[in-house]
């Protein structure tokens, strides 16, 4: 079966650690390919995670939809 | 094994059906019970929610932490 995409996006802040340790780790690794990134890391991805519609971190990506994930810092805050 | 508690709360809002259908969808039903609460229809346990940190709906309650999903309506709206 083709694995179903999801990708979470943070930037190593609490609330970040908080949602990857619990949600993004609740996330069916059976359906789904699970990728971490870190945008203050790689500040070269946070193009294509605005051009998916995300706003803030921690978000999660799943299939094209963007979920925000409480709040941590806006997108625009990390570039 | 004993499976973890997730409890997915949502009052019917478009912005609660989408994450209901990606992201509830997406968690992995073999480590987690999860359980869908409509809060429109079922408002005796609004306070329960309340009480758990939720502030907003979509929320998703894992394991006791609360994670509000972007956001459909306030919680003090429903009741």
């Amino acid at each position: 079966m083709m694995k179903l995409k999801a990708v979470f996006y943070h930037a190593g802040c609490p609330v970040c650690i908080a949602a990857e340790d619990k949600l993004a780790e609740a996330i069916d690794a059976a359906r789904y390919d699970v990728e971490i990134v870190h945008l203050g890391d790689n500040k070269s991805r946070i193009k294509e995670a605005e051009e998916a519609g995300i706003k803030s971190v921690p978000a999660v990506l799943l299939e094209g939809t963007a979920f925000h994930i409480n709040f941590g810092a806006n997108l625009s805050d990390l570039s």
